[in-house]
């Protein structure tokens, strides 16, 4: 069976995004700092940065979809992606709203989800066959999968930023089994593969 | 000039030490985790275990000396490592009780400073020569010496636990400029070496 992996960028003292997020400003205050490394280093990081997109289909949150707040829904928003999003696959959105499928070009079609994590994730498997499952965000949706027990490999990506406050990453997800299983990095960020111990 | 070094282990979400620290639980409950890559992989750790013990002297908090709490002031209390303390280097402890030097055996003397870090620094650097100076804990102390720009390597050891709740290491430091030079581990702890930018 495929494995549900999970790709974050967290700061060194645990937030993956600012304080005051908003559909303005999804990363929050000083958020965008944590993502130097996917841009400033593309070519150091290029495995990490390859691997955040080599899923046969991913799961996304609802503010990933279409950021905090409720603009997007009402703007029929189509994701913060252009008509070809990176994914080239299936994302199912978890949402409360029901939808119709939105298909983009190069393979992308979100799929809009109403009964919960694990319905998204049957479908998910299903649709990625041998390759494997990504939770592509946010940070409240990659915890609801921690605490389910229903992710494999979490994929830190820990950059050298102090960000004070905003959104932790590991609040609430209780005891976790985590073995790391591979380190490396750039000056830039820390890369460590997690594998989740059942 | 020597450097400033300090070596920490946290959690994955951030603690250096569970709830409710105590005299006879120093590292809270369920700190001691933290630690089992010290114990149960030495051999695999060894550098980064003799590391921690290279500095030609050492700066640590009260709280490290003698635990939180009034109980070991009253008591003439000598550590916590027995007659020969592994440190081997004198050692300056960080209080606002004046005390006699206290000499134990295989080279290490605990020094009491009332006068702050940077005259703690002071005494340190000349005691080392041109050894390094090691902030040896607790976190408290840690922060103080990152806040006021006095660290210039900060060796993180990242266990793969989730503490939930405790106190946090970088909690209220600032915004450092952080650099990892070197990483590395094993399955139960990641290493990342950061240089403190100024």
């Amino acid at each position: 069976m495929s494995r549900v992996t999970c790709d974050l960028t967290m700061s060194l003292d645990g937030f993956v995004a600012g304080p005051r997020q908003s559909f303005e400003q999804p990363l929050g205050e000083g958020g965008e700092r944590l993502h130097r490394w996917q841009f400033e280093e593309r070519e150091a990081n290029a495995a990490e940065v390859a691997g955040i997109l080599e899923a046969g289909a991913f799961i996304m949150g609802r503010n990933m979809f279409a950021g905090p707040g409720p603009e997007a829904w009402d703007a029929d928003w189509r994701g913060w992606w252009g008509e070809e999003p990176p994914y080239h696959a299936p994302v199912f959105v978890l949402t409360h709203h029901r939808r119709e499928p939105l298909e983009l070009q190069g393979g992308t079609t979100f799929h809009f989800v109403t009964d919960g994590i694990e319905a998204a994730l049957d479908r998910a498997r299903e649709a990625a066959g041998t390759k494997d499952v990504a939770i592509a965000g946010g940070a409240q949706t990659a915890r609801q999968f921690l605490s389910a027990g229903l992710m494999d490999e979490l994929r830190l990506h820990i950059s050298p930023v102090i960000l004070g406050s905003g959104e932790r990453l590991l609040d609430g997800v209780g005891d976790l089994r985590l073995e790391p299983a591979e380190v490396g990095g750039t000056g830039l960020v820390t890369h460590v593969r997690y594998r989740v111990v059942r």
